[in-house]
């Protein structure tokens, strides 16, 4: 296999890139100049010495000394009385950007699909559960699973629950889910049954 | 304008549908047989005769003797105490095949657009204002609005608090809204602020 | 089954109409106003009568005295030498708006689908064919087939000259076929290979 | 800037890749093995190594060792007398794939917009001159060229045109475009008049 087309399948690899967008990607690391490659690669090569995992939350952030927690683990004026567990990083984003969750986060690192057998090593469970152990001893109230409407979400919800129910029951503290209902852009018509009989029942 | 060209026009107010499509329904009426353009036709005259409006929802139904209420509205065990108002026939259609409500509807006949200033006269606003008034001397206790949730719909619910609440305030009565947050197939990373701060509001 | 659920079936089979946009024109009726509904039943119901199809292309054309040929079929000025071959109504439309044409056509109303093994007798290949003996009588020198550069044009295509081209062969005459290569809005790059191949045999 | 915003930045200067799937990109690499992001970060850099400029056609080849003409350029069985202009290598793969054109190719580089006065330096216009004057003393009989059937395309078009017209006039030989008319998936309904035009012109 030629240069090109390793560089063709390693692009191949990139989220939600396909054969031909992975050939323009060759092509346009083969038209840009030699210090704009050579910047490139050594952002990848670097990249994982300054972004580093935040060792409670787990999303990734840029580290500019030693530290080990990101901008909002380390924060004094966040609510350590409650922990949202999401899939991805983007999930925290998007709530942060909606200014309206000042507790702490946990980033599970992906979902339990409902029909493939995959292994679910790779989610963060055992920390998740650790998490919440040593939480516990230090305020923890409530944890909110913060899961995608989906199957594969709703799956990932009955797999966190099985793990950390037992843990938050013995000590009496709550375990919530987001609230369901008419989301933006929603008209009833077009609603599934179920997101109509949460809109009822959370009516306000 | 010929006959063609006339029939292409109605077709062309049928919601939905523009030129071309207007053309083909023209010409399916021309391929189709004698027996079925004048059934067509016969239905199209006489639909109003055996489908009628409900004088109590406003909804259209099968009239089948000379009753006046539809199958909801004259059902003995219906939750009369709750009054459910939405745009349009099909939005009560959705919540019945949910099956998770069991009170009253009332169809407002449109929306109040937030940026056209299209009269509201078509709307069915003094009909609601009567009927509430009405049942509120038979026991109802709540009303909900459940129009859709983009700025039509928004205006919409503002406009009819304006003309119901001072109604039902007096009364010490409830009027309430469809629940927000997370719908089937949200995922928090695409989710606007406003359905994630809803779905945090109204975590259970 | 109501009348209104007959006029929804009624409009289902209305081409490209599913059911629930049958449900919207069934209560689009509902809300139209008497005038209007009798005036789309009377045209409904009449429109064969002041519409009829050309006995010579087989469109469909607004008669208003007793004639039985179209306009385009009744022109002096077109060129009786040429027979253009469609699938439908709105494939002559399209070449007269191009306006690059100046022979004559003829509506074969439908395609052969190569996969379905549907009846072709709903075609007008008996009256193709009658139409071409007639026309080699009074000068036509070539016919063209316009259909659809999809599996099932290219199948009708086939069938088509199956049945014509005997004729066309024992007078000496031309059976022609639309041109291809790249049409507007064409990148070789997404183009696929039999039209690249027409492209550089009709090159200019 | 940190370094990961400097990344996304880098990944945002990728063709067809906006923000968010920059930051999914930045990390993708983040979640890979150092192994891995080493290989792709010297790929990279060491791309335009392997990977050159073909001399005569300008397209991009896997050098293996120090050749200067690609395969099509160099091989003894390609005819010499015809030259295909393009803008882009993916044309070339298309044509290949296609397996209908065995003379030899040339890549612009580029489009000169009609719109937007950008400068047309980019474009090996000069490099096009050149070729054409040196094969024209080596056998040469015919320029094709093959641009997108768009306004782009088009001016492009007019614009080499307007060079190497005047060279091959000299020369008396052939200045010829690829052959436009109905594509693969075209139906006369919706083509445009030019493509039906030249659907007519091109007919056989």
């Amino acid at each position: 296999m030629s240069d090109l087309d390793k560089l063709i399948t390693l692009f191949e690899s990139f989220p939600g890139i396909g054969a031909r967008q992975a050939r323009r990607f060759a092509f346009h690391v083969l038209t840009m100049n030699d210090a704009h490659n050579a910047q490139l690669a050594k952002l990848i090569t670097g990249i994982k010495t300054s972004v580093t995992e935040c060792e409670s939350c787990h999303r990734f952030f840029s580290r500019y000394q030693a530290e080990t927690l990101c901008s909002i683990c380390s924060a004094s004026n966040r609510d350590h009385s409650r922990l949202l567990v999401v899939e991805r990083d983007s999930d925290i984003q998007a709530m942060e950007r909606a200014g309206a969750y000042d507790g702490l986060y946990f980033v599970l690192g992906g979902t339990v699909p409902l029909l493939q057998s995959k292994d679910t090593e790779k989610l963060r469970a055992g920390a998740l559960k650790a998490t919440v152990e040593t939480r516990l001893k230090n305020g923890l109230e409530e944890v909110i699973l913060g899961f995608a409407i989906n199957p594969d979400g709703e799956n990932t919800t009955r797999f966190i629950e099985s793990i950390i129910e037992p843990l938050l029951a013995a000590e009496n503290k709550k375990l919530t889910h987001l609230g369901r209902g008419l989301s933006t852009g929603s008209e009833l018509e077009y609603a599934d049954g179920d997101t109509l009989k949460n809109a009822l029942k959370n009516r306000y």
